[in-house]
């Protein structure tokens, strides 16, 4: 066994109607919360009310934004930035999917630094390591979706709006100090972003698996994870308002979202190259990756039979393979989860998702400035020659 | 799906050598470390000296107390906490097994409280809940054992000379910030001790499943852990300087430590009235569990059929059931434990352990005076007569 090392400084609550004890769960974090909520659904299905309804009662005072959009923006992060540090607020809370989360850690950060511009601190600017930075405001993060696992990492993602790179950063300071997971946040979730957010879930916990800094710790929770997902995502797709399926799908992204943040085991070129097709597209994540993922099996099944053929034989789910020698499992590990995506509705090709062949090109050289540590993760090394192959192959 | 909540605020290090790192680890914590080693080991095989090596070249002061006993005692406790205030220690180290780590979060707890008689602490005391207490000192643990977790848990157990208890308590200040676990600290250890603490992990691991209180995520790390225990125990007993199984033991005592501790599952029956056990004979703890185990499954396998099935499964590790039938599986879930205890050499009665018929009665009034907890964990309601049933019968 190899050295390694691991914790989750997050608190977690899992469970339904753990909604209603953020105000009791955070008032030790600071005063005043600075509340950032998803633009679409957060007030029309009433999450941001019960939110808000429970800070009243622990007296934890607040100053909503409820203004954050699909793939946060620089602009919109400074913006907001300045609003949180001139209502004097001292900790801020994420509401949503991983824009709100990421947001909420994103301001977290830099109003710590006294505001500025959020590119100071992401690829490309002056001080992309954040080094010699002041730890980030407390974070809450209240996920509604069952995907990115943001709650459970450290790392944040914010769209450079000047070049359409989607560079993310992270230190042990903007890990959340609470994480609440409720279920019936995500009964009205509709059947795509369901769909969306689950396959996210899905290759957290396969590229955690077949990390190169996977560890003991991730892979029992990477193959727990990936279990569920496939097990759960085609039925509850087709079932939104089964409680039971949403909170199954809930515990697999926690299981993933530790697995690549605290636990350290990262991700592989799967998300390296599928961030650039979202810097560039603004498509759903989970597409990005349902797009490049069979590719990427393709490529890199012989690196590692073992954790290959156990992919394989978690993807089939109980089907009868083509045959149960472990390489032939490992060497069709990229058709059968072609064939899971398909059963989950998903046949996508990056040219459907409107990449044309002069963004590879750009796209490449993103991926070295944004995700390259994720991109050395994989088990087979990634040449730039490779990357380019990469995205070739799954036009 | 219920409601659960963990973490794990302890940073855990995994790994060969990772004793030599202590001091670079632990030097944010503290100026000046009062070290808790064990009594017999820990000088011969050189662990206190690579521990304080490290020590030094990280710039960190310590004093040492290296005459931790087995079950540490009241009065030891009191005198260690005198030396540590004395000595101007601002952190604990524990090196050793359960005995040197509960000794050094006893000690973080009683110094941080300026001293005093840890009795008032215990059940019994005046303030065994350790109410409005001052938090403990920060904790190291260096585990030299795979057995106890206690480098994962918040509870220490103190041995109260004065009625021959041994209370456990607890509260978040004595989680330890830092855990080592370095598999080569263990290739010394004789194979009884091996065998002992290994039967603790087992117990840990299965209790931990097999409770009222066990989560989603306790369970995937107590099924993994009780897997790798089934098939690495018998090997390591027989080859004890195989570094390799030695990881392996390590690490499922890791996992387990988790299950019971941080993730909050708590153990059931066997443990409770174990503890008594220890209390009056000063019996390593693994024998003593062994002692109640399969009377424990005997009583208990129709609470949860699926679960005590699939117990069964992993104590066969391969072999052949009676019956593939989960009923069936599940009843001879005393049997499969039995036979498991036998192949890694451990055949024990109460009665061969030293405890007499006259024990009986003050053990059953010790179990509920201090470890009522975890005797509610079990799955079926334990009176006071099931309790004296259970003796009874394991005697």
């Amino acid at each position: 066994m190899k050295n390694f090392f691991f914790w989750i400084p997050t608190k977690v609550y899992f469970g339904n109607g753990e909604i209603k004890r953020v105000g009791d769960l955070s008032k030790t974090l600071g005063k005043k919360a600075f509340v950032l909520a998803s633009k679409d659904t957060m007030k029309e299905f009433g999450q941001l009310e019960a939110l808000t309804d429970s800070l009243k009662k622990s007296g934890v005072d607040f100053v909503i934004s409820d203004d954050v959009e699909q793939n946060p923006k620089d602009y919109d992060i400074n913006r907001q930035t300045e609003m949180c540090i001139r209502d004097g607020c001292d900790f801020c809370i994420g509401l949503g999917g991983g824009s709100a989360m990421d947001s909420a850690k994103a301001v977290a950060f830099l109003a710590a630094q006294g505001g500025g511009n959020i590119l100071d601190y992401l690829a490309g600017g002056v001080n992309p390591t954040l080094a010699n930075t002041k730890p980030a405001l407390p974070i809450v993060c209240v996920t509604t979706t069952a995907g990115t696992g943001s709650e459970l990492t450290p790392w944040w993602v914010v769209t450079n709006t000047k070049n359409r790179e989607k560079p993310g950063t992270g230190n042990d300071s903007t890990q959340a100090s609470v994480a609440i997971i409720d279920p019936e946040l995500m009964i009205s979730l509709p059947p795509t972003v369901t769909q969306n957010t689950g396959i996210d879930v899905l290759f957290h916990a396969m590229e955690s698996y077949i990390s190169k800094v996977a560890t003991p710790f991730t892979e029992v929770l990477s193959i727990e994870s990936m279990k569920i997902v496939v097990d759960t995502l085609p039925k509850v797709i087709k079932n939104g308002s089964d409680l039971e399926l949403r909170a199954k799908m809930a515990w697999a992204n926690v299981l993933a979202g530790i697995a690549i943040g605290e636990g350290r085991s990262n991700t592989v070129a799967v998300h390296a190259l599928g961030h650039s097709i979202g810097g560039q597209t603004n498509v759903p994540h989970g597409l990005a990756m349902a797009s490049l993922g069979p590719t990427y099996l393709e490529m890199t099944w012989d690196a590692d039979i073992d954790k290959y053929a156990m992919v394989s034989s978690i993807l089939l789910n109980g089907q009868k393979p083509i045959s149960t020698d472990k390489k032939n499992l490992a060497e069709n590990s990229s058709k059968y989860l072609k064939e899971f995506l398909k059963k989950v509705g998903v046949e996508v090709r990056m040219r459907d998702l409107g990449v044309t062949e002069d963004m590879i090109e750009p796209m490449t050289e993103s991926v070295y400035r944004t995700m390259v540590d994720a991109l050395d993760c994989s088990l087979k090394n990634f040449t730039r020659e490779d990357v380019l192959e990469m995205y070739k192959r799954a036009m």
